[in-house]
């Protein structure tokens, strides 16, 4: 299907001046409601911090928690569709809203993503690669599934990670019951390591009609399980684009999507299970999309309300080369060597507290001198 | 003085989370609080309408006449510093915010430009040309200027005029009793009816320390006194280009300006007293700028953010070639249209009420297929 031939069924399009409800109130959050408001919404955002970045950005807001169910129907009166930018909302919330306007993604996306295990059988179910794992319950599992994996592993709680967080690396034996204490005895999965020569996302968007667009891919590195930066194009052939599109097209499908959604990816250079694994379903926009801020010609998070409006997906073609590096902690005290830089486009996200490993901005840098590079220092 | 080698002061640049006022709450402040957002600073709006677009994208307003000397006090109280999205407002007004926070531009920018006739003469204090004027106090003035200016000729109130208000054309003297009753016999200036080839514009912007950034020259095309697309590049010599930013720098030294400017021009081809005569200068964002959010590095509303802030300003560099449509009153039903175009960039300003003539969105197109053109359609 041409781009240039989508077409809106108005039955289903949302008009400029609906009212876009937003789940969580973080720099996603915020600049979801900036991509509203440039096509004409007004939104309305919950969050459960005064002082959520969000709230700069919109006319409305509820501040409560996601167990107030009163909060949540005073929330939901009125709007035309709500969606959510972070997938550790309980389901429940998500049924009292979706009571009073269409929740998109919808929940199952959030049902399947929440949960690592969960996550691993859909995927395997699709026939999709991961790595290998085990479910853990107790010490005695993980002792048992260390042994069947084997070394180096990564111990993972099923719900409620991010930026590394409910995460331990574990090497050895000995280090099983350091592990089970840092993630704090949760249900947990372990995976085995994996030898990858690089990580690289897929995002994409998939409107309410089924039609599907993607980014180019992007490669990302990590710090202490946070990203660090992402670059576009990613240094991966084309038939691993092809691969990771059709991946992210299997999970969509599925999923019966709507929305932004970030497929991250292991490239493992001629080693099983590769060559791409799967690491991690987002069902949102993600922090390796925020390049197509300033390098797309409609980014990320444009195309997201667009989809979950009912409107055609917006050109994701990408105008320039970019890497994105994030300010974190206090990296967003460089904000003044970025400012005055050609070529750098700042975005920061006017959270009120610095805090060591807080996603406080983020710069992309377009046409870098190198092609870009991940972990490359090229100040 | 090399982009690149831009630094700041620290004593003058507001760091992150300071907060902006906004003067007005149309869609020229709506795009400037997007700006301050993305650089991390907090904003309130003043505007005397309830359903203000701005209101949207903010996160404090204060909503009252620009003659509520409390309501004004209010506003400033915390401010670091003010600014306005429209020429129009009353001095008085401004001094009261100046009182409480710097105003930027200053108050000159806005004496000079929020009266014709003065405007006029600091562009003749500068000898910047001009198409030939008269003041106009009375019918008797107009009578006699008319003889003086000859026809055709544009009767233009000295206060108050934008998009084609308070303006009025005049092709003999059989119509000078119907040019003064549209402009309702106010103080006025007239002028001499200029035979351009073009009109273009020049967008700039003036740091704190007088370090000046120009964005490529726009090509205009109005109807109805109203701007109905901006392309650009212009279709002007390379010397056209050196005059017209010649004649911003000018204007901006010469007003000690700080923010985003425009200076609205006629481009005479081999007539006097061309080849370049000021028509008007926005002391503010403008329309004709509005590609810059999709095609430039730096876009001209976080130019004037970084302005006002005390930061170095960004690139201004031209990513694409780009035509702006603005969806003028109905026009704004094509949402749909180019919802699903490629190369399209939206922008809805999410008024409540559509009415003739009412600036409504605009659309950008990247790369113009034909390089662009005024007034042509290529639907």
């Amino acid at each position: 299907m041409e781009l240039a031939e989508r077409c809106i069924d108005p039955s289903e399009a949302l008009a400029p001046g609906s009212l876009v409800g937003i789940l969580g109130g973080g720099q996603l959050g915020r600049m979801m409601a900036m991509a509203a408001a440039r096509l004409g919404f007004h939104t309305r955002i919950y969050c459960e911090r005064y002082d959520a970045p969000s709230f700069d950005v919109s006319g409305e807001f509820v501040c409560a928690g996601f167990d107030d169910t009163e909060a949540l129907v005073r929330f939901s009166a009125g709007l035309d569709v709500a969606t959510y930018e972070f997938e550790n909302i309980p389901l429940e919330a998500l049924e009292v809203v979706g009571g009073a306007a269409p929740v998109r993604p919808g929940p199952r996306a959030l049902a399947v993503t929440q949960d690592r295990l969960a996550e691993r059988r859909f995927l395997d179910g699709l026939g999709i690669a991961v790595a290998g794992y085990r479910s853990v319950e107790t010490f005695g599992d993980l002792e048992q599934a260390a042994g069947e994996i084997g070394y180096p592993a990564h111990l993972k709680a099923r719900r409620l990670g991010y930026d590394g967080k409910g995460q331990a690396r574990i090497t050895g034996p000995s280090g099983l019951g350091e592990a089970w204490r840092a993630i704090g005895g949760v249900p947990a999965i372990l995976e085995a390591g994996v030898a990858f020569a690089r990580e690289v996302s897929i995002i994409a968007a998939r409107a309410l009609d089924g039609t599907v667009v993607f980014y180019d891919l992007a490669e990302n590195s990590h710090a202490d399980g946070i990203l660090q930066r992402s670059r576009v194009p990613a240094t991966v052939p084309a038939e691993i684009g092809d691969m990771a599109r059709d991946i992210g097209q299997k999970v969509m499908s599925a999923l019966d999507y709507v929305g932004t959604i970030a497929v991250e990816l292991f490239h493992l250079e001629g080693e099983a299970p590769g060559p791409l694994v799967v690491n991690e379903i987002a069902p949102r926009v993600h922090n390796s999309g925020h390049w197509t801020l300033d390098a797309a010609m409609v980014d990320q998070f444009e195309n997201h309300i667009r989809a979950i409006a009912g409107w055609p997906l917006g050109d994701t073609g990408r105008l320039r080369n970019a890497e994105m590096i994030n300010l974190i902690g206090d990296d967003i005290e460089r904000w003044r060597d970025y400012a005055g830089k050609d070529r750098h486009a700042l975005h920061l996200y006017g959270k009120r507290e610095t805090r060591a490993g807080r996603k406080m901005g983020h710069v992309t840098l377009l046409d870098p001198a190198d092609g870009g590079g991940p972990g490359r220092e090229r100040r």
